[in-house]
């Protein structure tokens, strides 16, 4: 961390601060120039208050050079983190050269429903299901999801397949119908809800945690962060698209945020190319992109019927397009792993 | 709202889309050109799922012309609301033509700290105290605020000053905390968390609503909505910067939001020029400009010791110099209500 | 287009309007509700004024269905545009199928550094030689580029590799240097010069046109439609990043406008991965990324010695680099195309 | 500017680098902790380039501590530039305590209609006429201005109301018609047209250059720098809008760059707010807003005949609107200046 006093400091304030920076546990080396005093404080700057050094009257500015994400730091765990889910036969590993697709409906919208994708997916190669329960959705007005029946069709759908199911959580106080839900995922707008992520730190499933709208990649992990430091170090980053001022598609997909996450942090990174688009002609190349660039899994939308979903109809593929995908998905795979 | 079908879309695939319509109790207009087919759907469109449609083949494209919020809309309600806090003398209202200044420290940090702050905000015109109890920060190594003890602390604060009080929730878990408190504020980052703002749409406290950091005037509307369509109708809307890709300032006050909301929406519609900015020297002529612009009440951080304060020092005013800027507001509102 | 008129329009009114739009040589359709007044306006609306009728104090909103521009668009000329550059045994397509890696260095520095990156990308398979030799730097006391001495060092370079040559103009007033480049490239911050692309409209060579920073895909495409409207169909467009608020990467790459380009457009679409990220260790993912999301080419930055290069060091491969990454797309080249 | 370097570099690397800092006239100040070393650069970095240092690959990161910008820092020049225009009688000044309105039509139409308006705008207190001559449209089939007709027509408004004249450039090649233009413009789009500031910087008129779409104010700066740096010190900024993700308004006016640029440069800061929102209904409440943030000036459009202007007509005022608007800012500018 660097700070730069402003012009006119006196001595006895600039020892001071020296002082307090001490007391905090931090090496001080200070520059004198003539027009500025730089002070470089080297050790665990990452309890230190940048808003507040920030605020000081003698401080000009503060930078800080080493990142403030510690549990999530690639710097402290040079290992990549492998998270694992579901069990026996249907075990599923994510990260640290293991790929997995993730597949299934925006929403769970009927017992047949769901089975029927489930089943569709599997036989494409998914080793996830997906499904929406609690659907957060920008109007009152539009379609909330089953909620707590959604979620007891997702368990059928798992007995039915054995795939493994993840769905999305949107307060902490349904965490007791989420005790078995083999990845609890939290949506691009619960992705500062602080409460929430401190509760989920608390569980041991693995957390899929989206990127936010405008969320910067130093966010995402202190987000991740939040997770982990109450003791639940099994969370999986997933870019979503972020938010711009084009409107051909509903996001921009940051896929340059895969190889940049990876180098910042151990955990693994996937993509859901169909949030990030809103169209469904676009998953196909978004998802091998994602794949090129180096994406531990992959989330997609996939609909039985897709004009008749109740949300998101637009960007679902058929079981016959997701097919096509995943086929397309393994062979660029081959490459990369060569 | 207006559909634009694909070029060969049969006269059997239009009927179909057409009865749909009707049995949604919509007016159906159809203008049939050489190159395209364009829907007019007129009547109560709040409840067409816009992104159902656009995953249909046959549709090219759909547009929304009316707006899907209703309870915010100044369509249906012409008349300002104006909301009231607090009790006998100290009541106080914001919107229609009545302004309020909401002030004190980003975070409760002691007794003594706020209730020396509530004095001095009281002092120089401010109706209201706000005070951070619960503070949502990005890293988890910040300090977190004082919690309950902090909500006990703005009681004594009223108490001893007679100002109602502002303060952020975060979580539904804390619902019993907030019963008394006179003015719930929802954060930029929880402001999509719409479990939360339905259960707020259950109590009958105003409701001060933040824009979020990516979020349209829409879906600040919608988020209103998710309250008012509970039967809460007391909500403020708040702008408080969005992001962009600058760096000199923390967020981008967006100022014509004031005005446009104001068109929108028959809702009162503060500014708070501390947190858009991050710096305390650009909160006058902030503050002056978003009083300008037609505000109905500004929120503006205060602390007895800024460059101690425990959180957001750097954008805090001293006493004195809210004082001043309360002073300066004050000639520019007499000028705007001229 | 649809027009939405206001509530309380006259019939005068009205028909006035409609007989405008008649002039204008435009089917008129109007849909009557109890609200509103819907005008549905059929033909080439291309060139009516959208801001000028959003003016008219009778209209509520205007919204365009169809595409603004006429010769950059697929619906008009649904094949794949393919474009030629350089002579003989070196010419090369991009488009349609055919794809091409342009390479070289960010400046042009002398001419052993120009002769020794055109040979190492030539041997690695690059099919064109890029070089800046007017430079736009965001500063005016950064390295300029070689100008007129860098256009010729460039040329030396073709004739000793045969490497058709790519490098970017800054000003009309330039024209005449440029006669015998082979693509000519217009920057970011160039792209809506209009006055130089109609000037470049004039001319018979390839254009390269790069999308703005804040550019939406339209708007690109409107620029491309100035050069097209002025006689050279020959335009070539690039993605290369958009400003956002995160600060890891310098830009967001937006794969997506890939497809969704090639969608709209019959123009060929090349990614530029290394100014998009700014940091060369991102440039093979991003440049796979961009072959498996169906770009036509790839503009790569390579540098004999990337520490000393005198613009953009950070964001250059090495040759050694760069012959992997090319060996990289190759593969991937051939799984898309099967 | 401070350099980390990272892990692992030897003595030698070391040395070898501050060796070439010290070349460089910089003073060198070394900082050795156990995980870091840190590197401060005290002097004038104002010509390192900060990509080149990016790109050694002993180094982890460079953060310039001072601006980059010389001639427009109000660090070396504390008091406010003024800035003169027009003679005689009609001379008038801005910035420093000088406030002035620019007002004019978007475009000029006709010799009666920008007299007609200019005698209006002067009635009511603008102190320079604006018109467009050349106008960068997105669409190469929009309205372009009347190019050397328009500005002739400017001249004759100025003589028969001696209002000095503001006018937009957008090439190089156009110099010789602007040699008795009062003011100088520079649009959005052409304000990193480097070659064409080069040349405004030989100039002795004042520019006026407004923001482009996604242009930091550090950029802005540098903008001006490449016109003060060729000898033309006359640069007055304009804060415009940027480019957002919301679509109810054009762009966001960004007004607390106003405060920021008046710390950071010595330059006036006017503001457009016709061009930033894009609604003539929002140019009132952002004027008055502006002038509250601290600008030095308006540039606001207004026309005789709004509903029928060749372009934006949908955010110009009429005279009498114009009227009302100028009325307020007298009256907000007696507060201002209190």
């Amino acid at each position: 961390m660097i700070a730069v006093l402003k012009n006119g400091v006196t001595e006895a304030q600039k020892n001071n601060l020296v002082k307090w920076f001490r007391s905090q546990n931090l090496d001080v080396h200070i520059s004198e120039g003539k027009m500025q005093t730089v002070i470089g404080l080297i050790g665990d700057t990452s309890k230190v208050d940048i808003d507040m050094l920030n605020g000081l009257e003698i401080i000009e500015s503060v930078t800080r050079i080493s990142d403030p994400f510690k549990c999530a730091n690639r710097r402290f765990h040079p290992n990549d983190t492998v998270i694992e889910a579901g069990e026996g036969d249907n075990k599923v590993k994510i990260g640290g050269g293991h790929f997995a697709i993730i597949a299934g409906p925006c929403s769970v919208e009927s017992e047949e429903q769901i089975i029927s994708v489930a089943k569709d997916v599997k036989a494409s190669g998914a080793k996830l299901l997906r499904g929406g329960a609690f659907k957060p959705r920008t109007s009152p007005y539009d379609f909330q999801g089953l909620r707590g029946e959604g979620l007891e069709l997702l368990r059928t759908a798992r007995k039915e397949t054995g795939l493994p199911i993840v769905t999305e959580i949107m307060s902490t106080s349904h965490l007791d119908m989420f005790r078995d839900v083999d990845i609890i995922q939290v949506g691009a707008r619960n992705m500062q809800n602080f409460e929430l992520l401190r509760e989920l730190g608390r569980l041991r499933q693995p957390i899929l945690l989206k990127r936010g709208l405008a969320t910067t990649l130093k966010e995402l992990l202190m987000s991740a962060e939040y997770i982990m430091a109450e003791g639940n170090e099994r969370v999986i980053l997933c870019e979503r698209g972020i938010r711009s001022f084009d409107t051909y598609t509903r996001n921009v997909l940051d896929l340059a945020a895969v190889p940049m996450l990876k180098e910042l942090s151990h955990l693994p990174v996937i993509v859901d190319p169909s949030h990030a688009t809103g169209k469904s002609r676009l998953v196909k190349p978004m998802a091998m992109a994602a794949v090129a660039a180096g994406s531990d899994g992959l989330m997609i939308e996939v609909h039985n019927d897709p004009p008749h979903a109740l949300s998101d109809g637009a960007q679902s593929l058929t079981p016959v397009q997701f097919d096509e995908v995943a086929r397309k998905i393994r062979t660029i795979l081959s490459i990369i792993n060569d």
